[in-house]
């Protein structure tokens, strides 16, 4: 039986981060929100008073009699089952840490057009977002990007871990698109400070599997309703 | 040899969430920043570039050789350790899933005050702030809330999962301390609409062991450097 994948059909947003995985590992999924009556069947599942552990938010994957929600959770699940984690429990935990820390930066990166509240409209904070992503630009983003530079500046780390791809690297090339898309002038920047950051991104964006998703009208394009927004007024001059 | 938690030693943070389930776990640990000459071995920790496993930020957890960061990452490394999730995979997934939800109320609730920037001043954004939290309180908070009311108004439902603590139920009491410490005004109309949250969150402070935790002097009290903070210039009127 494939996975059911619930997300907001017309976004990558977090649901993205699921999508890679199910991609690389070549697991057989439906994106039901994608699919002919799947929101219909999405907003069912959510308001299941029913359901044994009803989800907060998208993403949910079901899988045979498993609901499971919350990104980092979904690959928690995912990672072992394809073969996207270590075996040994340290190395999960190390990845799960990973995935975690990416969430943040999602998070934060999120943040940078909506800094008051997610449930009003840009152009009611915009002046908050102008000042929000220039601290965003300046400090977050290198620090993070940093960060994963280091790691990958280790011996021989072509991956996050060890010389294998896990589900955080998957994630974090997603990091690497969003912030181009996004932020195209202060990636040119950002790029030439963490060389071994972008090559990482090109690496995973070249497997075969990625390649081929990538290519697919599967992978939405990035648009101004996702996490990853590109504001001209907001990006470094 | 017990465990050693590194955080920050003046607040409650996001640290708070693993002393509460070491101390209901009685567990030996270590809260090494609040011993004398810790805050160096902290710092050490945290620029030691050979580290197989480099923490991004506190809370990190080293249990023998291991060195693990990101609270949700280290309550599911305590949690089948000491009791404090199900047996099941599904019920494990089911607790990082709550657990993840409620990081994310945290990471809301700290925004409040900081909605520009987590690296700005308070009153350099006390303007935003205001907004902010008005926001959060009338939307994000009752949304939150909400969800966890009715898990609690399921039939029998003691704790979030079935008849037993784990570890997300000492998270959630800590977010009813936080919010109440915060937003007292806020919080008791929130507490009106939300009775079974605010008889969850009793019930776990009644713990025994919870009980001597928070009466002892290993409880940090909150001040106006944590999560929780009591702006009353941002609490509702």
């Amino acid at each position: 039986m494939p996975y059911e994948l619930y997300y907001w059909p017309s976004i990558q947003g977090r649901g993205e981060f699921i999508r890679l995985a199910l991609e690389e590992a070549g697991a057989a999924y439906v994106d039901v929100a994608r699919e002919s009556g799947g929101m219909p069947k999405m907003m069912k599942l959510m308001q299941d008073r029913g359901l044994a552990t009803p989800p907060y938010a998208p993403p949910i994957l079901k899988s045979g009699k498993l609901v499971i929600a919350q990104t980092a959770n979904i690959l928690l699940y995912l990672g072992p089952r394809h073969d996207l984690v270590p075996k040994a429990e340290a190395g999960r935990l190390w990845a799960h840490q990973l995935q975690l820390t990416i969430a943040d930066l999602v998070k934060e990166a999120h943040d940078t057009h909506h800094p008051v509240a997610s449930g009003l409209y840009y152009d009611e904070q915009k002046k908050e977002a102008k000042k929000a992503t220039e601290q965003f630009l300046d400090t977050r983003a290198p620090k993070y990007l940093g960060y994963f530079e280091r790691l990958l500046d280790r011996k021989n780390a072509r991956f996050l871990i060890g010389g294998r791809v896990t589900y955080p690297d998957l994630s974090l090339f997603q990091i690497v698109e969003g912030m181009t898309y996004a932020f195209p002038n202060a990636m040119k920047k950002l790029a030439r400070r963490h060389p071994k950051v972008m090559a990482h991104a090109e690496r995973i964006a070249a497997r075969p599997r990625i390649k081929a998703y990538l290519a697919s009208d599967r992978r939405i394009p990035f648009n101004e309703d996702g996490i990853f927004r590109h504001y001209p007024e907001l990006d470094a001059r």
